[in-house]
């Protein structure tokens, strides 16, 4: 057995996430190991070991193996732990630290699990600087499993960003239920933002956000960003588009399938659709119907359009 | 002109605010005057001196003049004022402290500006906590008006807990936003909740709370309450009832005068409407229109009801 002092983390996938992770083993002296597809000579010079072979990494690492997924979600995790499994042995540790739906990882622990090893969903929050400076972990799996890796996962998370949730999946849902949340706030702030530049005043965007950031109700990390961030971006420059990596629709299918009611979170997703673009039929259909019934034209009527700017009395 | 380190602040409303802020004054070697309607012996005894009279009240303030109104929005204010412009003279200040609406804010300066005296709409956010310990200040106003409070407000303030928003209405304005945002995240907290409590995991609700507290995306200060709460009172012996003070209500009416997409912020005032019990007559006439054409029972159809538990299958 491996002294808790010498614990190393194998790291499988070393994008954003993943090599931040890497190097924060680096820095509090613990020996990392990655796999990737391409080799990253620059995290080599960091001081991270890569391998891009995996039978090389798997050689490198002492037992019980400790190995941290650091991978999109789907297949993908399917593919690395069917290269994995051969290799590994009874007790080694597998955590899938993405955001991998939490059904995914209880058939996933239960097939690993068949083989005598251990499969802890870890749920990972706290973003690129989370994972470079101390991030926030939410760990389901088997008991035996997250007392291996407990003191390691300790050390990589911020004091009190260790929780062990309990049953295998159990990590992965509530870091799912984390993300839904997140999207609720963060169209709320959004939506508060359009209030700001909408209003009749004429605000400093960066000053109303810094002075939240101070003894309000709404401090926090995603007011922190923004203020950070309306310091360093032009705000009317950045593209009104919402990329996503698409998890928190599980959440919404999850609460269709357990009627729980989750307005908000609910909208928050349908809003990452619209901002692609999605739904303009809908607009399309409203404005035919419309057209059939009151005969108001296609696109922008410029007499109400003048009479709203002039009388700001409601008119359909 | 008194010097600085003089500054009094007369404060008007000794309620669960303005009780507060007056003992952060005396914690702060503020001299500090409270008038309300009922004498409050508890608070004389900490220090605030109180009196039910406005003429002592006005009397007790050197000038210019400095008060803070501590009020419930609406006719309460134009109350007060009717009875501190008589009495106040030019070059005095009066901070409307309260979720007054910002329209009703530009209303009031302009008609306290005609006796040469500041009013400035300082809306205040951080709860009693903030009151008491260190609050965040958002000033609109005329700026010579601000100037002569901004120490007074910055000793009041945490650090960085001041903005000077610019023209009468601006900072009841930004306030108001604030709280919007404010009612958005709470409501993706509460439904967060009930995607916990509805899953298939048993969890440690209070532990999942304070792991987001540390490092997790959505850490600021109402995951910090929702943590402290649930250690402190039992989740299931809450009622499921809201009760608010409406203001947010003004801004979802603005953003529809202003034509501005808010749907998160909507539904969260539209969700306290809900929880209040209104809008069981929508589900009533849903009820009835599907008895009609479906001949589908009023209340629980046992049969579907049973499917739905052993099944899992999504059925109308």
């Amino acid at each position: 057995m491996t002294r808790e002092a010498d614990r190393q983390l194998g790291i499988v996938g070393l994008g954003k996430m993943g090599a931040n992770l890497a190097l924060q083993c680096v820095d509090k002296g613990i020996p990392v190991i990655g796999t990737a597809l391409h080799k990253k000579p620059e995290l080599e010079k960091q001081g991270v070991e890569t391998t891009g072979d995996y039978d090389e990494f798997t050689a490198a690492l002492r037992s019980p193996r400790v190995v941290y997924l650091s991978l999109p979600a789907g297949s993908t995790i399917d593919n690395v732990l069917g290269k994995l499994l051969p290799r590994f042995s009874q007790g080694d540790v597998i955590m899938d630290g993405g955001n991998s739906f939490f059904r995914d990882s209880m058939r996933r622990e239960k097939e690993v699990a068949q083989n005598g090893i251990y499969y802890l969903d870890t749920g990972t929050s706290g973003g690129l600087d989370g994972a470079r400076n101390g991030a926030c972990f939410m760990v389901g799996g088997p008991e035996e499993g997250v007392k291996i890796v407990e003191p390691l996962l300790k050390k990589l998370a911020v004091p009190g960003g260790f929780v062990y949730t309990g049953a295998p999946g159990s990590g992965h849902f509530v870091k799912l239920v984390h993300n839904g949340i997140e999207f609720g706030m963060l169209q709320a702030i959004g939506e508060g933002m359009s209030l700001l530049t909408g209003g009749d005043f004429k605000l400093d965007l960066a000053a109303v956000f810094e002075n939240w950031r101070h003894g309000s109700i709404v401090r926090g990390l995603l007011v922190d960003l923004m203020a950070e961030g309306l310091k360093k971006d032009t705000f009317e420059d950045i593209q009104p588009y919402i990329e996503d990596t698409g998890e928190v629709n599980w959440l919404v299918m999850e609460a269709v399938k357990k009627e729980i009611p989750i307005p908000v979170i609910s909208q928050s997703v349908m809003e990452l659709f619209a901002s692609r673009g999605a739904g303009k039929d809908t607009y399309r259909a409203i404005a035919l119907m419309r057209h059939g019934f009151g005969g108001h034209p296609f696109g922008p009527d410029e007499y109400i359009q003048n009479e709203r700017k002039t009388s700001r009395i409601f008119k359909l």
